[in-house]
């Protein structure tokens, strides 16, 4: 079997300057990175202001499992598959950060025949969009201590900043720090930690900002700390919001790729989805809706914590009315919710398939309290069965959803042709009535218990006293009408990694409330996050390689 | 009077492609960054390899002082000089870090009429190469930290680990830190330290290495840290290599842009100048020798330092053969080595001038040891007098170098055609007969000796007790071989940054001598040297701003 970097090496790209104007795209409004990749002027989205969109589909999943379930080889491959029922069709897809890459072998731009190219610049430092943000993030950080260390106008309590420094990349010994030791001139001493860049408030924004002039209004609502009287600093107070949006001056314009099909692609920033809100960029996927009769795109992890964010945060901020969600399932991960261990699921098992239907059952419920009709895709495997995939669809069709069998990874826009063929049935239905989950201006707690509720099913919420406390500061600061993000596991409904499946009585805890004021989120904790992974026994790092001749070993 | 960026962005840039294409770079070898920057591929190096090479012309300077003495626009100002008396010249440069533009104002790309283009770019994140670097760099911290964590096969002492992150910013706090706190899975307390990342080894390397397996070969070597049995522990045993090599693959290809008169500038690479060798990039400089009839490059600080390791570390590892040096001065700055104060450098001062150019006299002494004709570009100011030209060009010739006035600031091209008809004079004269200064088989004690003594004119070397003891195990290590990298101020001949002028009677202190065994050098430590700048109590950062219309304020 041939793996992705020999399919993709195998494709045939087109210059970028014609997927673009293919689609109406001019090359005025690109800004080349070799023949391949580009950058699209942000000017484009600002003249169409008044055109109408294309239709946007959102691409979520069950809850994942280490079966695997293919969110983004689906998106990738419905992409394709709207543009061979004549349909033209963008995909959207975050971008990759750097250290997944050397840490755990895999690429993140689908796979097969339904991937996005070239994969190898998209997985490395592709336009620099990263790079970007890690460097806005880590000036905010060098201009904090050195406020701090020259007088400290503000007053800032060095205990109490909460702005951490990022890098991208894998890198344990990072999370827990000091800084500032040595001599005199060597600043203040005092606990600090890196993040993964994509963990960055700053990547969340660069998100959610529509323009250089949004970009700056967020960034300067961002709270860094608080001072020795407990008021909130921000970074407009330090004077940093200027420099950080000339950094971020290009990183804000949306890269445009194409997919094994030459299907157009923006692929363009990565917030994480646990402690940020895990979708692509807001003016990406606006400028695919004006290009684009269909635009593709995925949200991070399942959809109690993808699709929600993406409806609650991403299509509220930025006045998106999706059509059509697509709840992607694999019968081997539906098995392991239904308990199977790792090693038996490709035996055919009916008891557990039912059983671990109920997880995909609850998404299906919950993304219909959006107002937003939604497909099943079925992403499939050779070790289904024709009896489980029976007993699949029977039970689809008895919760009234529509569920098809995709074959993307193997056969790229022709396995999801299907899919595509329903998707725009339910989009041309119009029947989609997007409304978000709560109204912005409830109080947080009861906003954090309508997400518990509704979509995860607890019983209840329990705050701890860090929390409640967190959440008054919040009100009395003027922040308690932003929307809200979990972080929370996304191996489950509940804040316990290990109740998989659908799990009932069940009380979630949320331990603090962080505040990403700029991102215009708060960030209700449900558990120990992960906001810097570490390196495996044996990193994938240890056995990349690129040859002489500039083949690349080893990274996919 | 304009700024800089003013004239910068009132010039007409050609396409990149042009401006190669008129000196026979083939569009194919280039990979555009936008119509306005390109890399140019390693192949075409490999591919004219048994030809010709072009003049290469080093131009250096006296002892830095605060009243500047413009060596960047000079070296720009020349090959345009160049190109005007009709030969075919490129500017070979490095490239800026960002740390310096959000900390202290100004841009490094040259200044008013004598600048490289397009600046903005260049001095933010221009082609990434630096983040790669940085990337790099972190890449291997991260490893070492995770093989120490997950077992520690190879039995590195994590108190011994010389291997520090790098961050491409000023940020004090960073100096000296400590990781690995936290909880178990967090790692392994140790001591640690962030670098600008300029001053990383893996710049140094990536301006050193001639292809992708010169580079392997190169990162392998570096040392990061001893075992507890003291035994030296390198990146090639941590496997480390290959993924560097990957994150690099694009960095070490050569960025080609501009001057503001269309002359091709090769921008690449830019290790620090006192614990790196602090020239730009070996593969740009060849390129650029193939294609050009001449090649202006120049070394950082002053001739103590830039033109040593010029010389000793850059030639000598490349092969290169300059033609011909050029030593910049400016008559203020003279003034200031002959002991003016600051707000008096624009009154006449005979006197001072007389003492002042002694420093330049030993850097023109200095320059003959290594067999290069010099010539004496006095970058002229409006406040210097006719007296004090007069006096200038008569002590010149009295010791036998040729002396050029310079008007490149204000005039471009136009500023140095006098300069550039004397450098051809001396580059076709063919009197350069390079060697350098030491041989690398010598016992370093002996080399560090030979710089000291030729160069700075030191009475003699002291050594301290962990010096000696590093020498010895640098020798035992194998190591002993390598070229000498002197880290010691560049105000001074001397340590002794206060010492300017050409002080006499004075000894140097060696308090360390740390290794680069990939980049090839030993760095004697003579003071405390700046591995990570802080911000000033207002960085620049607080008045840079980006506008609505992509206007750019406060950058230069």
């Amino acid at each position: 079997m041939k793996t992705d970097v020999q399919i993709a090496q195998e494709s045939t790209m087109k210059p970028i300057k014609d997927v673009a104007g293919k689609v109406g795209i001019p090359e005025s409004a690109l800004e080349l990175y070799g023949n391949y990749k580009a950058k699209v002027s942000l000017d484009l989205l600002k003249q169409k202001q008044n055109e109408p969109d294309g239709k946007l589909i959102l691409v979520t999943a069950i809850n994942p499992t280490a079966a695997g379930e293919g969110k983004t080889t689906v998106n990738v491959g419905l992409s394709m598959g709207l543009n061979k029922i004549g349909k033209r069709a963008f995909t959207a897809l975050r971008e990759p950060s750097l250290g997944p890459c050397f840490g755990v072998k895999g690429g993140a731009a689908g796979g097969g025949h339904a991937q996005v190219v070239p994969m190898e610049d998209i997985n490395l430092h592709f336009t620099g969009d990263i790079h970007a943000v890690t460097t806005a993030n880590n000036l905010l950080a060098a201009l904090i201590d050195n406020h701090i260390h020259q007088g400290n106008r503000l007053g800032i309590d060095p205990k109490r900043v909460s702005w951490r420094r990022a890098v991208d990349m894998n890198d344990r010994a990072l999370r827990n720090i000091v800084v500032g030791l040595g001599n005199k001139g060597d600043g203040v001493v005092r606990e600090d930690g890196f993040d993964i860049s994509v963990a960055s408030e700053v990547m969340a924004i660069l998100c959610l900002a529509m323009d250089i002039r949004g970009l700056k209004e967020r960034l300067s609502k961002m709270v860094i700390g608080y001072t020795y009287e407990n008021k909130p600093v921000t970074a407009g107070q330090l004077d940093a919001v200027g420099s950080m949006a000339l950094l971020l001056k290009d990183a804000i314009m949306p890269n445009l790729v194409q997919t094994l099909e030459n299907t157009p692609a923006f692929i363009h920033g990565g917030p994480f989805a646990n402690i940020a809100h895990g979708c692509n960029s807001v003016v990406a996927t606006k400028t695919a809706l004006k290009f684009g009769e269909y635009v593709v795109t995925e949200a991070g992890f399942g959809a109690d914590l993808g699709a929600e964010k993406f409806f609650d945060i991403k299509c509220r901020y930025a006045g998106l009315e999706p059509s059509a969600a697509v709840i992607v399932a694999t019968i081997k991960a539906l098995k392991k919710h239904g308990g199977v261990g790792k090693n038996d699921l490709g035996t055919e098992n009916l008891e557990a398939l039912k059983i671990g239907f109920e997880n995909l059952k609850r998404h299906v419920e919950n993304v219909g309290k959006f107002g937003v009709p939604a497909v099943v895709a079925i992403n499939e495997f050779p070790t289904d069965t024709q009896a489980e995939v029976e007993l699949l669809d029977k039970m689809c069709r008895e919760i009234g959803v529509p569920v098809v069998l995709t074959q993307v990874w193997a056969k790229g826009g022709d396995g999801a042709v299907e899919l595509a063929k329903k998707v725009v049935e339910l989009a041309e239905g119009g029947t989609s009535k997007f409304k978000p989950l709560y109204e912005l201006n409830q109080p947080i707690v009861k906003k954090i218990e309508t997400v518990a509720k509704e979509i995860y099913r607890a019983d209840a919420v329990e705050f701890s006293n860090k929390a409640l406390k967190a959440i008054k500061k919040h009100e009395e600061d003027g922040l308690g009408d932003l929307a809200i993000c979990m972080a929370k596991t996304q191996y489950s409904f509940s804040d316990d990694p290990s109740l998989i499946g659908a799990p009932e009585g069940f009380k979630i805890t949320i331990n603090d409330v962080k505040v990403s004021a700029g991102a215009g989120f708060l960030i209700p904790m449900a558990g120990d996050i992960m906001r810097m992974p570490g390196l495996p026994k044996v990193p994938a790092a240890n056995n990349i390689d690129i040859l002489e001749d500039g083949e690349i070993i080893g990274l996919f």
